[in-house]
Parts: C-alpha cells; structure tokens; sequence
C-alpha cells in the first residue's frame, strides 16, 4: 500500500475547483475565438535544439527519457517551458502551410522547475494569443492582442484589473535624448523600481549626471502618478523626433482601445514598464489586479521584430500575450474566494425507486439529456430516496426528480428544487421548460 | 539556423485538422456532461511509485528529471502512460473529499515510448469516463458508462460502430462448465483469435481434449456470426448456476442499453473480447468501427472489483472506458477523409478600408463579437481589397464585410458570401441577424 501525497509544487483541483477552472478555460477560449484566434497545440515534448534556441536557464528544464534506456547525457527531449518557443517553432516549420497574418490561441500546460515561492507551479496552465505576419506586421495586431486579453479578463469578471502598457523604443529614445549611455542597463534599473526601495544609488553606480537621475526619477514620479493622458502629454513635450514617432504608435494603440470599448480605467500607460533587457521589442505590457500591484502579473505579453529568427531565415514580426491561467486562479482564490457552489456539472439527479419503474426514469433520462440538461439517474434502487437526495444536496445538484408510480400513472413528475427545498408537481412533458426556467 | 523537422511518433496539427479535433473534444465532453461526468484533470507527471503500482512495461515509460541537475538513476518523477492509475491514486488521495458515487471525465494526453506502428503516437489524446463508489457499484454503472460513449460516438457521427461486449465472468465459468483448467491460457488463446488464423493447434498445446475444443470452437462461431439474441438463447441453454448468474447481468446491461435508445445493430455480445488475462474483470468491451475491425478499437473498457486496492485498504468497485481520440482522428482521416473546411474559427472578415473609416469599422466588429459572432478586421489599410478577400477566402472565412464611405453614409454594409460569391446590401443593424440566418 502506498500513501499517496500531492508531489511538492505540482497543483490539481477537486470537482468544485475543477469546474471553476474549466469555466475560466471556456470563457478565455471563447473570447479568443470572437477575435478570430484560430485553436492550436503542440506537444508537450520538443526537441532540445528547438528549446535551447532562446536563451533560458537550463536547471528550470525538464528532461525526458525512457528509464533505463537512455543515459540522461543523451537526452534529446525536453518539457517545453513555455508556449511561445514551441509556436515560433512551429511557424517556422508550417511556413508554407500557413495563411499569414496568423492568429493563434493557445491554452494548454508548461513545466518548469520553479524554486519554491507562493503561487508559482512547476506544471501549470497557459492561456497565450499570438499575431504573427511575414514581412510587416500591422500595429493593430497590438490593438488586437491587447482588447481581446481586456474582453477575457473582464468576463472572468473579479475584481478589477489595470493594463500597463508601454512602447519600449520610446523608453529607449527617452534615455537617448537625456544623454544616458548605458541604456540597457539603465532600463533594468527602472523595471526594478518596484522591487528596490531607492534606486538613486543604482543609478549612480552607472556614473549617471546628478542631473540625468533627476530625469529619470522624474520620468518614474509622472508614471506612478499620472494618468495616461498626463503621460502622452509629458513625452509630447520632448524634443526628439524619433521619441515623437514611438510616441504615435504608442498613441495610437491607446486611442484604439478606447475605440473597442476598452474603460479607460483599466489601461494604464507606464513607460517604466519594460520587461527586461531586450532591445528588439516595441509593446510591452503587464496586467495587475488593481490594489494588489505587488503581486505577480496576471498577464503579460510583448513585441518582436522577429519571432522565428533561430528557425527560418524567412522574417516575421510577432506580437502575443498570456494569461498565467493557474496562477490567476490560485491568486483570486486567496484575495477574493472564487465562489465554489457545485460539486459536479450535473443539473437534474432523477430518483432512481424501483426496477419495475426503471424503463419510465430511462426515458426520461434520454429525454433530458436530449434537451441539453445535464442528468444523472440515481445508480442504484437499493439506496434509500432519503439518502439519494442527501447525495444531490452533497454534490449541490440543482434539482432532483422523482417519479413514483402514481406519478407515472398521472403523466406527472415532483421536481424538487434543492436550494429552496420547494417541491413541484409538474406535467412530464414540461419538466425541461420548467427547468430551463428556473 | 535550426531547420525544424517533426519528432517521430509525435504528432501536431496543421489548423484545419486541429478545427476538427477541438471539435471532436467538444462533442465528446459536451456528451460526458450530460450524463453527470464531471471534468477532472491530474498533472501529467506523477510520483514513480504512483505509476509502477500496477504492472507496466517500463520500457515504456518516460521518467523526467532536471538537466545536469539529477542522475537518471535518481529519478522519482514519470509521465502518465494512461488516466486509469492517475484516477486510481486521486480516488485514494482524496477518498475523504469526495462524495460517493463519483463520476469523473477526463480528456487529456498521455505519454508512451510506443513501438513505431501506424497510428501509434508517443504523446496522444485519451478521452475517459469512470464512475466509482465505495463499498458496492451497482450494475447500472456499467450501462451508464456505455450509453454515453454510444452518444458521444453516435454524435460524431462518423461511420457505423459497433460495441462489442462481454461478461468475463460469463467466458470464466463457460470454460469451467466444459472443465478446461487452464483457464488463464484458455482465455488468452481466445482473445488471439483475429490475428492467429488457427487456434487449435495453440488449445491442443494446452492438453485439451478433441471434445473440449470442439465447444470453444463452437463458442467462437457463435460469437462471430450470431446476433445478440441467439447468443444469449446459446449461453441459456447451459446449465451452469454461476453461468446463469453472470448470463442475467450481461442481459440487464444489453436490455438497458436498449432502453436507453442505444441501436440494437450497434451492440454485439462478444463471449471471445476477454482483453487480456485479468480475473478480477466482470463487463468488458471493445468499440470498433464498422468495416474495419481489423483495425485498432477506437474505445475500450472494463471493470475492476476493486480499483484503488494499491492506494488504500478501502474498497472500490469501479467501471470506465476511454476514447482513442488521437488514434479515432488519424483513422477517420485514412478511411472516410474527414472534412476539414476550415482554417480558422472565424466566420467573418471585415475589410479593413482607409484610417478614417477604422473607428466605424471598430465599432461594427464589437457589436458582431457582442452578438458571438467570430469576427476579425483585417490587420492593416494597406492591403488592397482584392488581397483581403483573397486572405479570407484561403482560410475558408464565410463572410466578408465591406463598409466604404458610401456605405457609412447609407448605414448599411456590403456583405459578401465567399461560398457562392453573393454579395447584399444589408442595414447595419441587421448585419447580424442575415449572418446567423445565412
């Protein structure tokens, strides 16, 4: 006999959770559909050319091998870590197959050997939109990616969440027009500004004029605490022509936004969001549960001039972004308590009384399931119909049936509401109406 | 430059055929609803103890570790090779949470070193219903389990399919009844009967008596070209009192299948389907498609008295079955050419005209996406019109929608059907209704 125990780090869920988490999948594929983000999926297992092609840290990889065939030195497969490698892949190698502009969705598990921290899994759930075009990619497709995370997320409907957005070359350009040289470096500074309390002596260490860090705190001071009109109207100010061209598109996919009905309180432009060091990336953006900033985004996406670079020497720009699915729903769980209120996706639990009345229940069984209701017929006639709607109440089924032989005999049915415990006699052949209209 | 090439024995798919898996996912799911299965998904590794609890060719099976972080021989964690001994250790794990019957679906992937055979895949999709309950599982379960592949399968609606099934209880004591002792053997030799073009050699192998053989012969004869219900006069006439027994519960599961609407030329009493040597199985089963029996089945199931006996002293009868998804898809596509019509979920294409028309053309495509219509604007008004459609009509999209300025003026839309070329002038605010009626 082995005890069993959940391995470290790795989640899976009871019914009521379950459910909770498949009525999230369903919503964000469903809003990924309305956009026209076409399904796909890859393996699990790529190869490890394919993954080592970006750089990642390798001890957060997952080898695969056949037990005590292969020495772990020979190992070719790895679990991928993320979807965006696998879809560059992937493009690259259906290049001629494809129709472009392609738009994918793509919901499905990563693994990745995660230090221990809260909320962080070494398998977990996905949920990424891409947009990539051969040759040139329209700055819609950022509009696209954007308003259709802000559809999904807002039918999820918790509590409020904020975009940050930004254009990375105008951070870029911001920096060249004050004279910084040390431009990557001094960007992962201004990403850090969360996480470290003063950032002055950071910026100091990189022999930055007195007068270049009161820039920047500034620049930080008017993102934390101006709205994105402010903003767009702070960098309007400078004089630099090539901070003035990001500073359009940067516009421009705001003001769309608010063309697709996105609230306007729910996007925030923030040019010290940037991702890290990356050079080649435009659009960036981070997604927050508002008043828990501090905790990790719930989404995030970003830019490339080139997605397929390490694949194909064919060109193709790419934009995507990901809800961190497992992550959302373990974070909602501890700072709002997702409602659980079923125990199983079954509507109607119909009593199951006596053989003799066994081919009457089929039927009505058949015929509710016909109609779209989800229906269970009690599994056995030895179960005491107290202790079958002790088991509908357990698992939270809405309504129970019972139909007796007087029942029967008068082409009725009880149909028993379980929340209110109100119990109805009604016509068979208006049980589903009556349900439906519950 | 790393050129892309497939893994072997691992298989993805190109958008049109995975339109159609997703679909085939949808029905099948849509269908275990129904009946009250409620979604359950595991992580796709599990602890090494989990998985060798039950027999299992390791060969088969990928371990997974940390690159240059663990040696092969310290390796603790494995990819699930199926879904039965994952469920087998949740039921163990969780046997306190969970409410009793316990009806679970789960479609995921699993993951097995697979000699290279047609239609054998490395990493695939399996489709499983089970229902479980402690201490007694009424018979009905069986049924349960049954009809709702039969739905699930019906509704895909592909070619015909029979279940075959059996009692293997019944096949047990029909071997006492003629005093075979090697009944293990016995069985085992039966189950070989399609690829072995003749058994007799391998029964007289086992010592068995002319006369013996004789009645397995007949058996098998029966069981190819006999229908349900002289197989069932057959076993009647036998007189065995445990025969008799195990005769009148395939009868309850065949009856209530047929009450249950299930089509009588779709189920088959099969005495010879055995899978395998287990004693400890009642009701198994294997679906094939019509015509092609010599083909993999596509679905397979059994069940067990007791399921979690490795994880637990308490007892758990249990039935299930499973669809070979992967394996159902690549064979409909080899022998019936399944339609694939599609390379995108979206059914209409709005053109994307000049800058100054983007905000209407905006507001059309949120109302189309409010009224769960997948819709796309193209991605930029650079392209020329004729591109554009050419674009929706390479990804099979049904409509496309024109709004030039003289339309915006009219309040009204050119809509496009790719199929037949027609093309309408339609008020704006009736667009939706022509779409979802054409």
């Amino acid at each position: 006999m082995i005890k069993q125990n959940p391995i470290s780090w790795f989640y899976e869920n009871l019914p009521e959770a379950q459910i909770v988490e498949e009525k999230f999948k369903n919503i964000i594929s469903k809003n990924y559909s309305l956009s026209g983000f076409t399904p796909m999926e890859t393996p699990c297992i790529e190869r490890v050319e394919t993954l080592t092609s970006k750089w990642w840290d390798d001890s957060e990889i997952y080898g695969v091998h056949r037990l005590k065939w292969e020495l772990w030195d020979t190992v070719t497969l790895w679990l991928r870590f993320d979807l965006t490698v696998p879809f560059a892949r992937y493009v690259a190698q259906y290049e001629w197959e494809l129709n472009f502009p392609f738009k994918r969705q793509q919901i499905q598990k990563v693994f990745r050997w995660e230090r221990p921290q809260k909320w962080r899994f070494r398998e977990f759930y996905q949920a990424d939109i891409d947009i990539v075009w051969n040759g040139k990619l329209a700055l819609f497709a950022d509009v696209e990616i954007l308003s259709t995370l802000y559809n999904a997320l807002s039918e999820l409907s918790f509590w409020d969440f904020v975009i940050h957005i930004n254009n990375k070359k105008l951070l870029i350009w911001f920096l060249e027009s004050i004279w910084v040289e040390k431009i990557g470096e001094t960007i992962a500074i201004i990403d850090k500004k969360d996480k470290v309390k003063t950032i002055v002596p950071m910026l100091e260490n990189l022999w930055l004029e007195e007068k270049i860090v009161n820039n920047i705190l500034e620049l930080i001071k008017v993102s934390e605490e101006g709205s994105s009109l402010e903003l767009l109207k702070y960098f309007k100010n400078i004089q630099n022509d090539s901070l003035q061209e990001w500073l359009k598109e940067l516009n421009y996919v705001y003001s769309n936004l608010l063309d697709l009905w996105v609230a306007e309180k729910s996007i925030k432009i923030n040019p010290a969001i940037s991702r890290g060091l990356n050079y080649y990336t435009w659009t960036v953006f981070e997604i927050f549960i508002t008043g828990h900033e501090n905790f990790w985004s719930i989404s995030s996406g970003w830019r490339y001039e080139n997605l397929c670079s390490n694949f194909t020497k064919n060109n193709y720009p790419w934009v995507g972004g990901s809800i961190w699915l497992s992550r959302l729903l373990f974070v909602l769980n501890e700072i709002w308590k997702v409602e659980k209120n079923k125990k199983t996706i079954t509507d109607v639990l119909v009593v199951n009384m006596w053989w003799e009345l066994l081919k009457d229940a089929l039927c009505l069984v058949k015929n509710l399931r016909w109609k779209w209701i989800n229906t269970e017929l009690f599994l056995d006639d030895e179960t005491k119909i107290a202790k079958q709607l002790k088991y509908a109440n357990n698992k939270m089924i809405p309504f129970v049936i019972i139909m007796g032989e007087e029942e029967r005999e008068k082409g009725i049915v009880q149909l028993k509401k379980l929340e209110t415990w109100e119990q109805f006699e009604v016509k068979i052949n208006e049980v589903v109406e009556k349900i439906k209209n519950k």
